[in-house]
């Protein structure tokens, strides 16, 4: 036996309709007086935004807006939200929207007192404890959309404006303090963003699920988030007024960002490098790779997926929870090959050399080579 | 839809095979640089306590061994506690052994700093808020049994030594900041003591997977948790010596702790009542009570009993589950009813108003009334 794990959980979640008020009673338990909002330019002037900024003005915090947020955020942006944050004598940070809006707002709380560039502050080689941790503002995060989870974990990924290269910025204290998850936000995503970002969250539980690493907290919050997914991802689809079924998915969300402390796999590196060379959306990708490398790990992860398939209720086991996820997705419109998703498959050599340099590669299930990395590609065309 | 729920995680937990080694090194990451280590008078001069404090002096750090403590730790155990403390300059505390080592460490880390008696610290009506947070040490945890997870949670339980009443002492910041959990350290436990925790582990997640109150991670949590004790516990009791399933329990011990923040019903409290009157083994009145209570509330958890069942591979649905609980408990030797226990059926309704006067027991699935509790009880003989 060797069994060694470190477990960390989040933090101060607060789910339900309407919640959204409490976000100034929210700024004053971590004494902020003073926020900056970010989000990013399509929310800024939406109903859901000023009804947030209303609720901080009746609770008699001034705040200011920024808003200067590309869809992938960039240095750019962060040096303009520090500039911002610095202008405004601001106490803390909003971090409001989908994913770019509170990945960019917790960059700038973990920014405002650096003197290093924000390019050191990474997971590999502990660059993060270069920062000064003391000097990382508060953070509360409230998300608009459901699935990728950013509203809790403890990296942002911020896009370098020349080279157009991302890096995922990591620190401990990225993690927001208060998290407020309000349905009502969330009823206006469009059906292919409900989908795709809905896959997000069902892809990190089954990738956390499948992998061989020792975290049952982590195990069990994925099985249960799978449930969730695959009980209310149809109802949130189907009709986007359905307040039941978005908080249920926003729970899934944030269940499948806890849970991939556990770990993740050939999905996750390979729609990376996909996503990276022909910009597919993220969630989409994994969701179009999902049963061809189950049935790759098929052989590890069998019984594990027959235990899976009892508690969904999926009748025949392995082979039953494999046809499972191919009418889901199905019933999403989500395509069924990568070929539908118009990519060619003239690269897959390069795009398994890059999958294999990724660190995340060595936690498949089933160990990743050059050979059967390119067969697996292949089987997904 | 009504859902509202607020969340919380804990904790830096540490899991493996040797790592109270890394005790010294934990102190350093908390500040902590002369703990006293609190434990009860039997672990004093155990060897595992022996050497933990080793690693404490290889590690460059002083320290005092405090162990004036009672098996129902009460207020003067208390108050001996907090003058050890402050007579030795301490800055932090380990908490060190099964439950009454655990709870009293965490209660002298708590009430070194306060002035005001410590029964004021309480979860009803808010008490603990008159609690002075900043003057909280911090505490290092460091279980030796499995099961209960007062390692991780956030009150102690307290006796007046004049009227004998327990009281659940509740801050946040009881919680200890760093949890070392070394199964080498489990492996002296008596079989008995193996059996009546690790179905207190079990109980807790049944009755936390049971609640209705909307918890989704605390609902997986609790599924693998009883994962967990089916594979492992039959493990552990057999072979004491079995590491890997020593491990295991404490890891389903945790979880249950964990998983109750989604609830309890009519198990722990009737349990606790008859604790009260009999003095009984927690953990044993838990596995005598399930089975029945699980029958009692049947209309209302059967359809998620067979999606559990589904998981942890019992044929049969509800059925089968209960069938499961009967068998589970007569191979660990437990009793199979109160009459076993050699309690008398005197007193039902006495047990049956008192537990109704519980405010826990308004979160059993099924509606408890005076009756209804009096009929349950006659089924437990």
């Amino acid at each position: 036996m060797k069994i060694v794990a470190n477990w960390n959980y989040p933090t101060d979640i607060r789910v339900g309709r309407g919640r959204v008020e409490e976000l100034a009673d929210a700024c004053r338990s971590l004494g902020i007086s003073n926020p900056l909002l970010v989000t990013d330019r399509g929310l800024a002037n939406m109903a859901i935004t000023r009804a947030a900024r209303e609720t901080l003005s009746d609770g008699g915090l001034s705040h200011v807006l920024f808003a200067d947020v590309d869809p992938n955020p960039n240095e750019l942006n962060l040096e303009a939200g520090i500039a911002a944050f610095r202008n405004g004598d601001h106490d803390g940070v909003i971090a409001f929207g989908g994913g770019s809006g509170i990945d960019l707002g917790k960059c700038i709380a973990l920014m405002v007192g650096q003197t290093r560039p924000v390019w050191d502050f990474t997971e590999s080689d502990d660059g993060w404890k270069q920062a000064d941790a003391d000097a990382i503002v508060p953070i509360i995060s409230v998300p608009t959309t459901a699935g990728t989870g950013a509203e809790v974990r403890r990296s942002s990924m911020i896009t370098n404006s020349v080279t157009h290269g991302k890096t995922a910025i990591f620190h401990p204290k990225l993690m927001p303090s208060v998290v407020i998850c309000d349905p009502e936000l969330t009823v206006g995503m469009p059906k292919s963003i409900t989908a795709g970002t809905g896959m997000v969250a069902f892809s990190h539980c089954l990738e956390a699920y499948c992998s061989p690493v020792y975290h049952p907290m982590g195990q069990g919050i994925a099985i249960e988030g799978m449930r969730l997914v695959k009980e209310y991802l149809p109802r949130a689809y189907r009709d986007s007024m359905d307040l039941e079924a978005r908080l249920n998915m926003m729970s899934a969300g944030i269940m499948g960002a806890i849970a991939i402390q556990k770990g993740l796999g050939a999905i996750h590196v390979l729609s990376h490098q996909i996503g990276a060379m022909y910009n597919t959306h993220h969630g989409t990708t994994n969701a179009v790779l999902m049963p061809m490398v189950l049935r790759f790990n098929q052989k590890a992860v069998e019984r594990k997926i027959e235990k899976l398939a009892g508690y969904l209720e999926i009748p025949g086991g392995f082979e039953g929870f494999h046809g499972f996820l191919l009418a889901f997705r199905a019933d999403l419109a989500i395509p069924q090959s990568l070929s539908e998703m118009s990519i060619s498959n003239d690269h897959l050599e390069d795009i398994a050399a890059q999958a294999m340099a990724n660190p995340m590669a060595a936690g498949n299930p089933v160990k990743l080579t050059l050979d059967n990395t390119i067969e697996l590609l292949e089987s997904c065309f």
